[in-house]
C-alpha cells in the first residue's frame, strides 16, 4: 500500500521531489570543471544566505563533524572555553571540545530556556584579571528542547570580550535570523539536512579572518577537517578529499528553489508556522516545553498528555497514521514529543500533522473533539501570514507594475 | 545536446540508474525503525563482502576519513608506526598519521612498483631489541600508480612480528581478493564511491578483537571518528550523528546488485577488464606505469606519448569525446594518465574508452590505426573471459539442473 510519510523530525529534513531529482543525476568527476563550478556556486550561495562573506567550507560530513571541526581548527589543548548549554546540542558541544583536551567549562541553563545574554555578561565578567576562555561556544537553535537563543544579543556581549564566537547554528541557519558578518561570529556551523531541505551529508562551516588567526596558533590534531585545507582546495574549486558530489549537487537544487522564496519569506514561513503549531498544540491542551519568548521556528516540543509515555504516542503517530517525531534526548526520553516545522514545509504538512495527532490523542483516551486543533493551526496561522487590515495594501504592494512584468517575460 | 560522459575515474565510480533511484528516494527517519533496518543489512552485507566476522563501521565521510579513523582509534602520540608507501595514498596515510603526532616512518618504494613483503620484513627485522612500530600502515590498491601491493603475503609478515596491521583499502576492497580474518587484518578501510559503485559519503571501517584492545590504550583525541560511539550506536542499529542517509540506501542497493554477481565473478570481471584495458594500451604503443606482476584491477595508469602532456590528452578525451580519466597526482601531475575499470564497469565501457582515445590520440597526430587498440582489447578480454578449450564445458557446469531451474520459478 502506498503510504507516503509526514516527516516531522528535525532533520533529515523534508526533501522535494526536485532535489532528489538533482541527487539521483549521474555521477561526475569530482576534479572537473562540472565540479568545480557546482563548488563556487555553492559557496557564493551559501554566503548569500548566511549573510557572510567569511570564507564558507563544504565538508563531507554530518553537522557534528562541522562543530568539531570548529573547535579543533581554533583552540589548543589546555585552552579555556566558555560553553552556554540549554540542552543536548549545547552538551554536545561541550564534549566535543574536552574529547579534545579543551578545558570547557559548560554554563548549563535549565532545559526549556534561553540563554540570557545578561548571563553571558557575568560569566565573562568573573574571568576579568584571570586568563580566561579563550572561546564562548553557543548553540542557535538547541533542537532537543526548541529554544532558539539570543544569538544577535549574545554576540554583543561576546564582542566587548573580545573572545572568539563559535555558534553551532546546525539548526537554525536558514530557517531563522542570522548575520554572521553583523554580527560578528568567529565560526559558524550548519547542514544539509536541516533547513536547507537536502540530504544529509554536507556540513558548513563558516571561518572569520579572526578564526583564521586562531588557527595559526591551534595545535589541535586535525586532517580530515583540517579547514585550511579546504580552504587551499576551494581556490581550486575543489575539495582535499572526495565530496559527497550527489549531496552537494541536491544543496545546489535545494538553495535554488529557497532562492525563489527569498530568505526573509523563509524565515517569516518558520515563524508563522511554528507559532501555528503551538497554537495548534496549546488547543487540544498541550503543554509546551519550551519558553514561548525563544520558541524554536524549527522545531517545537511539547509534553505529552498526563500518565502517556510519549514514546507510546510517538508510535502511534507513527504505525497508525505515517507521522514521524522526534522524542526526548537523553535525560528527557520519554518524556517530550518534537515536532518539525523546518525546511521545505508548508502549512498542509501541518494540518497533516494535527489530522494525526487528534486521531492518536484520542486512541489514547483524550477527550479531544476532531478538527480543534486544526482550526486553531489555520487560524494562527492566518493571522501571522498577512494581518487581515494589511492584507490588501500588501498585496498591491507584492504585486509588480505592468512594465516590470512586461520586462520578466 | 545529450552527451552521457564514460566516468573512468578512479572514484567516484559509475552508479547504476537503480542506485540512483535509490538514493532518490523520500528521506526517513535515520532514529526509527526503516534505517535500523537498513543499517543492520548494510552491515551484515558489507562483512560478507569484506570477509569478516569483525565490526564494520559505517562513517558519513570520504575514504580518508576512515583513514584518519583508522590510526586515531588505535595509536597513540608519540607512537611509532611503520608506513610502506609506493604512492600518493601511501604518503596520505603517513601525512594523517603524523599530524596526530604518530610517530609515523614512511618506506617509500618507487612508484610504480609494488611494496614487497620481503621489504617488510627487513624493516621489522631492524627493529628488534628496540621499541620498535606499534603498527604497520599499507596501501592495498595504490590508486595514483595503478599498482596492487600483495597484502595477503605483506600480512604474513607483520602478523609473525605481532604488530597492529591497518590497511587503506579504499579502492581496492570489492575489486581485488581481500580476507580479512583470515589475513589477519587489523584494521581495514573502504568507501562508497569505489567499488560499490555508490554515490561518494559513506567510509567504512572494520575493527578486530585486537584494534579495540589498542583503542583502550589509544590517546588520541577522537569525537566524530570515535569508533566506540559507532559500534555502541550500532547495537541500537544506529548512528552516533546523522548520517548520510541516502548513500546508505544507495549502497544497499548497489550491494544488492553486486551480491548477484558475486563477489568471485566480481574479481574475475576486473582482472578482465584490466588485463584488456593494458593489452589495448600496449597495441598503441602506450607505456604502463606500473610493474605488471602488481597491476591493478582497478586502475591502469600509462604514461602520454613522447612530447604530450598528459593534462592535454585528458582534456582532449573529455572535451571532444565525454570520457572523463585521471591525470598524475603530486609530483606526477602531467605525465600520467590514469584510467580506471573499478565498479559497474563493462567490457563496453572498456571499447568506448578505447574508441576516444584512439581518436584522441590521432588529434595529437599520433599514428594510429582506428580499431588497433580496442581489437586487442576485445582478444584479450576474450582469452580472459573464458578460454576457448574450456568454454563449452565451463557452460554446461554454469547451466542449473532441470529441477533447480523449477523451484527458482
Amino acid at each position: 500500500m502506498y503510504r507516503p510519510q509526514n516527516l516531522r523530525i528535525p532533520g533529515p529534513t523534508f526533501v522535494p521531489q526536485a532535489v532528489l531529482a538533482a541527487s539521483a543525476r549521474p555521477l561526475i568527476n569530482h576534479r572537473g570543471p562540472e565540479f568545480a563550478a557546482l563548488l563556487a556556486a555553492l559557496t557564493r550561495a551559501l554566503q548569500d544566505f548566511l549573510r557572510t562573506e567569511h570564507d564558507v567550507l563544504l565538508l563531507t560530513a554530518s553537522g557534528s563533524g562541522g562543530m568539531e571541526a570548529a573547535i579543533a581548527n581554533t583552540l589548543s589543548s589546555g585552552d579555556k572555553a566558555l560553553v552556554f548549554s540549554c540542552g543536548a546540542f549545547g552538551e554536545r558541544f561541550a564534549a566535543i571540545a574536552k574529547s579534545y583536551g579543551v578545558d570547557a567549562r559548560r554554563v548549563d541553563v535549565p532545559y526549556g530556556r534561553a540563554v540570557d545574554p545578561e548571563l553571558v555578561r557575568d560569566e565573562l565578567a568573573k574571568e576579568k584579571g584571570k586568563e580566561g576562555a579563550k572561546a564562548v561556544l553557543v548553540t542557535h537553535n538547541e533542537t532537543s528542547t526548541g529554544v532558539l537563543n539570543p544569538v544577535k544579543d549574545i554576540a554583543t556581549v561576546v564582542r566587548d570580550s573580545g573572545k572568539l564566537f563559535l555558534v553551532d547554528s546546525v539548526s537554525g541557519a536558514g530557517c531563522s535570523e542570522l548575520e554572521i558578518d553583523e554580527w560578528g561570529i568567529d565560526v559558524c556551523i550548519t547542514a544539509s539536512q536541516k533547513a536547507w531541505g537536502a540530504p544529509p551529508g554536507a556540513a558548513m562551516v563558516t571561518m572569520s579572518p579572526r578564526a583564521w588567526k586562531a588557527y595559526e596558533k591551534s595545535n589541535l590534531p586535525k586532517s580530515y577537517f583540517d579547514l585550511a585545507a579546504y580552504k587551499a582546495a576551494l581556490e581550486k574549486a575543489q575539495t582535499p578529499a572526495t565530496p559527497a558530489v550527489t549531496v552537494f549537487i541536491a544543496l545546489q537544487e535545494s538553495l535554488r528553489l529557497m532562492a525563489e522564496e527569498g530568505l526573509e519569506a523563509i524565515i517569516r514561513r518558520h515563524q508563522n508556522l511554528a507559532r501555528a503549531t503551538r497554537r495548534g498544540l496549546q488547543a487540544v491542551n498541550l503543554q509546551l516545553f519550551a519558553d514561548e519568548r525563544h520558541a524554536s521556528p524549527a522545531v517545537t516540543a511539547f509534553r505529552p498528555p498526563a500518565r502517556v509515555d510519549a514514546r507510546n504516542l510517538i508510535r502511534i503517530l507513527r504505525d497508525d497514521h505515517d507521522t514521524i517525531v522526534a522524542g526526548g534526548q537523553g535525560k528527557m526520553e520519554g518524556q517530550l514529543v518534537r515536532v518539525a516545522h523546518l525546511g521545505f514545509v508548508t502549512l498542509q504538512d501541518i494540518v497533516s500533522f494535527f489530522s494525526a495527532l487528534e486521531l492518536t490523542l484520542r486512541d489514547l483516551n483524550q477527550p479531544v473533539e476532531p478538527g480543534v486543533a486544526i482550526s486553531a493551526t489555520l487560524r494562527a496561522y492566518a493571522e501571522g501570514a498577512s494581518p487581515p487590515a494589511a492584507r490588501p495594501a500588501a498585496r498591491a504592494a507584492a504585486r509588480p507594475p505592468a512594465d516590470a512584468v512586461a520586462t520578466r517575460r
